[in-house]
């Protein structure tokens, strides 16, 4: 497909970039490896988006993708493996097939950070979790964990104290690190407890969970729970287009606050670049600038 | 009264400083002199915020106010006069009284300059319009007119010509007060057309608007168009915070990318500061930015 904006990744920047092209007669393809409305459509409430008092993060992304469908978005389910800038254009290359675009935006967000604990992956979807959301309810009655001590961590545990008997909060420190209202509310939950200074070194079991195991202040234990859910954080994943653009020393993408990056008709948004405070008002600001500068880009 | 957190202004920027600061267990008062909402209320349709297809701004800042106020703010409808540090705190006189603050946030928007014509509030959201990238989409393959010489009307005339049929651009002299790049581009632009020495005097229309009444060249004539979009400027009103906060030449207070005054404890948000985007987008950006900002500063 040939069009004026490739937008890489339909989260919440990269959508309102479409938002905004769209508006301005520019024609648009989303590619999106993995599924629509990023790391917000695993939140279970969103309590801190202006003018929502509260909505599920999947309602948000669910509405988001409908307007910009509305708008004319076109949309693929690709991976983008590769950019390259051919002439005044340039070359997305993905899983599928190849695309060109006058100008590219970047706003693939992030993806879930791993333990460097093997059994992690093995045991994905039979005991280990990332999404409460999506498959805390499986677990109704029972006790489970949460690794983890930021708003995800303190949001999965407060999802899972109203379907589970007992919710487990390992955290590394004796700190939680997300916004006071959360930890408030979890330390009011009776069936929430925190085990501080805890480091999760496994997990047993061969089909499916059966314990965590876990050092806290030097003394290894087991915590017998079918399910643990990891939310320890996001990383980027920008190495495939460090061709074009600057990558920080954590591997964000460096911009200006025009959102531009080194390359000429090359934009970040979101998540995935270098930036303070990662929340979806800042994503909806990053993915308007830079379509706003696309667009600039694009008269020139 | 005596708070964490005072807010100057309940527009948009304010309001979700406002969510981010009670979120997070401080108390909020937010001032604000004329009505809640701030610029956007008086939108028609605001099409392009994220996850609303179409919402009234008026709608959309009920919501947001709200919000706030289910969140546990204060709220008084008075006018700042003064802000004035006095020890570790800040003394926020209004024309009612004095209210006390270990920290202010300002976001108090901008005010829209206005033609000297009674028809220009009547018709406003009915054919009159001062924001091309919000109601310019309602004016597809129809011809309209922009009203002023800068860089906004500028910006407005480019950005219009790629979705309406025809943009006229009526400038009081013969010049343009903008930009170079973008005065050369309009001119490459066919379906621009600038009326230089042209002098609006009336909009007519009964429920909307049917033509713009200007005089050229001593002459008086009709110029029939569904919508004009005045962009004469907007001004901010910061001279009573210049004690506290640096101002740039225009007036707009200056910050940093965490949305820091050049006094430790006073913040800015949205419109009022200096920056090159003014979107709702933008706004919630800097309303979360400046409050996490600010419950940073509270923490030390």
């Amino acid at each position: 497909m040939n069009v004026d904006i490739i937008i890489v990744g339909a989260g919440t920047a990269g959508m309102t970039s479409a938002i905004y092209a769209l508006r301005n007669n520019k024609s648009v393809l989303m590619l999106e490896s993995t599924s629509v409305g990023g790391q917000i459509a695993f939140s279970p409430k969103v309590e801190n988006f202006p003018s929502y008092q509260s909505i599920s993060g999947s309602d948000f992304s669910n509405k988001l993708f409908e307007q910009v469908l509305k708008l004319g978005a076109n949309f693929e389910l690709e991976t983008v493996t590769a950019i390259v800038k051919k002439g005044e254009e340039f070359v997305v290359g993905t899983d599928v097939c190849e695309h060109t675009a006058k100008c590219v935006i970047i706003a693939n967000g992030v993806k879930q950070k791993h333990l460097p604990i093997e059994a992690e992956e093995r045991l994905l979807g039979n005991g280990v979790y990332y999404c409460a959301i999506c498959d805390g309810a499986f677990y109704k009655g029972k006790e489970v964990a949460v690794i983890g001590d930021g708003n995800t961590a303190l949001q999965s545990a407060l999802l899972l104290s109203s379907i589970c008997s007992k919710v487990y909060v390992l955290t590394l420190t004796d700190k939680y690190f997300g916004d006071q209202a959360l930890i408030d509310q979890l330390k009011k939950t009776q069936n929430i407890e925190t085990l501080t200074n805890t480091n999760v070194v496994d997990f047993l079991g061969d089909e499916n969970l059966t314990a965590v195991k876990a050092v806290k202040d030097g003394k290894e234990f087991l915590l017998e729970v079918p399910a643990a859910f990891v939310a320890i954080g996001q990383i980027p994943d920008n190495e495939r287009f460090a061709n074009l653009v600057d990558l920080d020393k954590d591997g964000y993408i460096v911009t200006n606050a025009s959102m531009q990056t080194k390359t000429p008709g090359v934009f970040g948004a979101g998540d995935t670049t270098v930036k303070q405070i990662r929340q979806l008002t800042t994503a909806v600001s990053d993915g308007a600038v830079a379509a706003m500068s696309a667009i600039e880009f694009l008269r020139k």
